[in-house]
């Protein structure tokens, strides 16, 4: 039975993709005002404050849960092919996550491209991470990397570069319809191509052009993670509608993370677009993908039932 | 000219008035989830924070400009016929707002209809402003009322209900489209019948017996302040949409309160529709209008130019 809430998302997608494909000139002040509404699907947690900072030089969003284990942190990266997004866009869905686990999120406003190409977004990420543990009371035991679509590469690209720089890694990445392959070879960009409303190949291939700049190596592990040494990671958590065309970057992930030795969980949810979870509040299958990943972090962080 | 952002707010109304056409058995449940839709036409203002809390005993929302003269406050009543709307469906709005201003806002979320009928609204907004200059160093001179549709009312009608239990009355007041008369007997109600999308005689008729209760009186100047008492009120400004069927609400007040010698500014936006400040961030017009309101509370609050 289809998720009642689930058509909001694609009614959100579908009015994107109508609005770029009746004007191909569109700008991309436009196309980024248009992804400031993601969270318009979304509905308000409740019990959350939110407060701008600045974390390792990175300005970003707090969102702070009432009830709240002040000894844990979500560093919670947003997507959108590194050029579209906001900490604003995904204030409640972070929100929702944060409240659920039980645990304050930093939402970093990351350089984006084409004005910061790659390594601005992930060395951003990394830069809030070592300003989490050297400025803000956290430690890498009680700290989770999290992100959705991009946002999900750099949860889990933050990994690899914070081992680069010598950081201590935290304890798990939880990565919703994480954006893993440069070179968008997976079949699910065909098999899903009909049903996924807001992705494709060609818009794949054209935000890596604008992520990675003019000299970009889409084999660089740091950008497209499939291609890193993935042994010695944290436990890992990869959600992904099955709808999504991207399906097939957490799958490859999953196997390859799998056999370089780690703990790897990966939850396909059947008939859901690219991070369903913004349907938070508004469909069951979001309110259970979040519920599930809360449970799993709350454990991963050693946050106890209060 | 059209303002181009004026297309927006004027989609958000369409869509919710051709839902209640396509189903009218529609819940108030689903009517409230569209109400807090309203928002999604106000572009986030940035470097405010929010942070829920309770004054005088009532639930609400802290709207908090990072730069704002921490002696000053906004209190700011919500809209929506006293049956919809809440401090999230307006927390950017009132940012906005504060923002401009420079002082901090509290958006409560007051208890509405028909769970619980008047006068718990303005009941509720009165507690608030007691708390506040009971319990949170507000002064009443450094202190405005702040509203739109239903919520300017209460802005006017918080004024009397502030007098009636012996406060000083705030600095100032400002109300968007305020809702005053539960008569609905303004001839915008036909003149402007064709071109404002949300509002009708019918739904306003509709909502008074629903705020009032079986035992309602049309004529109580709490709820209906049209018919106060209205000298010795403090400045007020009211500023609406001239598309706007409760355009005849803002005159008929400007006339009575001026005519009882107060300071009343009222200024009247071509093609606008209700509440167009919701636009803020989206609409030029919605932004003059909330800068010009902000000039007027700054003068009014003692603000200086920072």
């Amino acid at each position: 039975m289809a998720d009642t809430g689930s058509q909001m998302l694609k009614d959100l997608y579908a009015g994107w993709i109508a609005a770029n494909e009746a004007d191909p000139e569109r700008t991309l002040d436009a196309i980024r005002a248009d992804f400031e509404h993601w969270g318009d699907v979304t509905t308000e947690p409740g019990q959350v404050d939110y407060i701008e900072g600045t974390v390792g030089g990175v300005p970003g969003l707090w969102a702070i849960p009432k009830r709240q284990d002040n000894a844990c942190v979500l560093l919670c990266a947003h997507g959108g092919g590194y050029v579209l997004g906001s900490m604003y866009s995904h204030r409640k869905l972070y929100g929702h996550l944060a409240k659920a686990v039980g645990c304050k999120a930093f939402i970093p406003d990351y350089r984006r491209a084409p004005e910061h190409v790659h390594p601005a977004q992930v060395s951003d990420v990394v830069a809030v991470y070592a300003g989490l543990l050297a400025d803000h009371g956290a430690t890498a035991e009680r700290t989770a990397f999290v992100g959705d679509s991009a946002g999900g590469a750099l949860a889990i690209s933050g990994l690899l570069a914070a081992r680069e720089q010598g950081l201590a890694l935290p304890a798990a990445a939880y990565a919703m319809a994480p954006y893993l392959d440069l070179e968008a070879r997976g079949a699910t960009y065909e098999t899903n191509a009909e049903v996924d409303i807001l992705g494709s190949r060609d818009a794949t291939l054209a935000f890596v052009d604008i992520f990675l700049g003019p000299d970009g190596n889409r084999h660089d592990p740091l950008a497209s993670p499939l291609h890193a040494d993935l042994a010695g990671l944290p436990p890992i958590l990869v959600q992904t509608g099955a709808d999504d065309v991207l399906l097939d970057d957490s799958r490859a992930f999953y196997e390859r993370a799998t056999n370089a030795g780690n703990d790897v969980a990966l939850k396909i949810w059947p008939d859901m677009q690219h991070v369903f979870q913004f349907l938070a509040g508004n469909s069951a299958v979001a309110d259970t993908a979040i519920a599930e990943a809360a449970v799993w972090l709350r454990e991963k962080l050693g946050i106890v039932a209060k």
